[in-house]
């Protein structure tokens, strides 16, 4: 139809990764979380299926989710969007700041939602280079851009700025600041703490990785409580539904059962970081739960190709400018040891 | 912050109706159905909680979802888009079609949220006035709009235009005419057979209502999969969970059980009708699952306020250039007796 938006028209639309159906393939591509969620969760869902909760809507701001995350993770509960999967809150943060013919900024090689974003709201994109070592340049040479994505830890390095460096970044930038810490929990630091002194500062968070919680949508932000009150006026009044903050509220207050996944995680991370290094591959010291690998003396797009028909699935990524590699989530040993038994055969 | 969209900063946001925790309270505010989702729906969602679906990223276009409504409501699956709820499929449509400084047009008295959906895109805001009869004018006087909102059954009035009349105004408006059909299970005719025929006529589902799943957040829109497209493009990747997309396939397969529903509500709709009547209200015949009544003699807002102090729950709304009224739910039967003997009280 003629009259769909131009910049819509033209896009050709963000491509998730694959979610294959065959429950024999072992799914590295995704970064989902290889153990199940919290035995809470399951709970929590069960005890929302009675009573009348499911014919009611549910709360529009999730109170009961705010104030508890808002205890554990020592925030301000007024300082709390709720959101329907980080993605929602991406779009959320987008729309409220970044008008038709603006400008959104991200570092390069990133997540590349975020040029869809900038697409979809009708704004010029413009990314900065990481230096080979996954630093950014100071100062930051983008002027006046509406709103600026950092992924921190980013994907697909792994890698992750210290404190000081958001802090100054932020301070750089002046506009709007966004901290995407979906990969945080697995990192070394995380900037909630932040967020009260830097007041451009804005942190979004995903229950899809280190929650395990993929299948039921739900992020959140956290920023000074100014800026919610303004991003909860373009959020759908009813943007997560009963099931996933119950899900949501359950995982967040089982921090022990999630730290001892992260263990786990952190664990097999390091083991596959220096088996791959073994089978010569580069990899980038991680702080999330993949890991980014690269070669220089043969093309990876065939490993990858060729682990996908031994139905082992990862990442082949190319960035303009930068190259390409492989990013592999961190699985179970089990599933790791398959992979790197596979890799042997062939490199 | 400064760095707010002016539109988004200067917007008071859409409130929702009131959802109190008072679980004495008789809720006839909101439509929700006032009886429980097919027994289908929880098994649906009980299985879905076994292996590894929660930790898994759903379906990301809701292909088995889009299959089995397609056989149901005999529609192409590949013109069925998804949706976090109506809301969502409301805010991807405006995404889709309306740019910033755009024209959104809307009857009114109507559906509020429009006017918001307008003010986050940064668009204008047209109206349209129905005439007493709840009718529109023909020629539809708005020239160029780039979406038209027309809720049919509309709210608050719950009246309907007929087929025809529907098929009239898309032809008269040109550009794309969203039919929202969220009460339209409980009227006497939809216009899904006409999307087929009617190129820029979009229809949009709420599972809210008529399948009593306000608290899962899903919707569809059903139109020319050549827009369907466009809109996949505009939507968050994983914009449905796992749970709801099981509890809603589940739904939509169990015509049965809610058809069984419907007969109900229409029955109590039909009794609500007469007695309010007798009581001295001008009542809309309705075709939805609330009813809309008048006073000529008595403000309506002091009976709004005494039946809420009561702990009996409905809207108040008034509209400019048209007057108030009250919009009420159609409850249980005993709902329904209670705030009946509460009103033959006061009026």
């Amino acid at each position: 139809m003629n009259s769909i938006r131009p910049n819509v028209r033209a896009m050709a639309g963000y491509t998730p990764g694959e979610q294959l159906n065959d429950p024999d393939i072992i799914k590295l591509n995704t970064n989902e979380n290889p153990y199940p969620p919290s035995p809470r969760v399951f709970e929590a869902i069960r005890s929302a299926l009675t009573g009348d909760k499911l014919r009611k809507y549910p709360q529009p701001f999730g109170d009961t989710f705010r104030r508890t995350a808002a205890q554990v993770l020592g925030v301000d509960p007024d300082g709390i969007l709720i959101g329907n999967g980080s993605d929602d809150v991406l779009t959320i943060l987008t729309r409220t700041f970044v008008p038709e013919g603006g400008l959104i900024a991200s570092p390069t090689p990133s997540y590349i939602l975020y040029r869809s974003l900038a697409e979809i709201q009708g704004a010029k994109f413009e990314t900065v280079p990481f230096s080979g070592d996954w630093q950014l340049p100071s100062p930051w040479p983008v002027r006046g851009a509406h709103l600026t994505f950092l992924p921190n830890p980013n994907s697909p390095s792994g890698t992750a700025l210290r404190s000081d460096e958001v802090e100054r970044l932020a301070a750089d930038i002046g506009g709007p600041l966004v901290l995407d810490e979906a990969y945080a929990d697995f990192a070394e630091w995380n900037g909630l703490s932040l967020v009260k002194r830097v007041k451009n500062l804005i942190v979004t968070r995903s229950f899809s990785k280190y929650y395990s919680l993929a299948g039921i949508r739900f992020g959140f932000v956290a920023a000074d409580p100014a800026i919610i009150r303004e991003l909860n006026k373009v959020k759908d009044s009813y943007n997560c539904d009963v099931l996933s903050l119950a899900a949501a509220t359950a995982a967040i207050a089982d921090q022990e059962y999630y730290s001892d996944l992260r263990a786990k995680i952190v664990a097999t991370r390091g083991r596959l970081t220096v088996a791959l290094t073994e089978l010569g591959f580069t990899v980038t010291p991680s702080q999330a739960n993949f890991v980014w690998c690269r070669r220089s003396d043969v093309p990876v797009k065939p490993i990858y190709e060729q682990l996908k028909a031994r139905k082992i699935l990862f990442r082949y990524m190319a960035y303009a400018g930068y190259g390409d590699g492989l990013r592999i989530s961190v699985g179970t040993p089990a599933e790791v040891e398959k992979l790197l038994a596979e890799l042997r055969k062939i490199v």
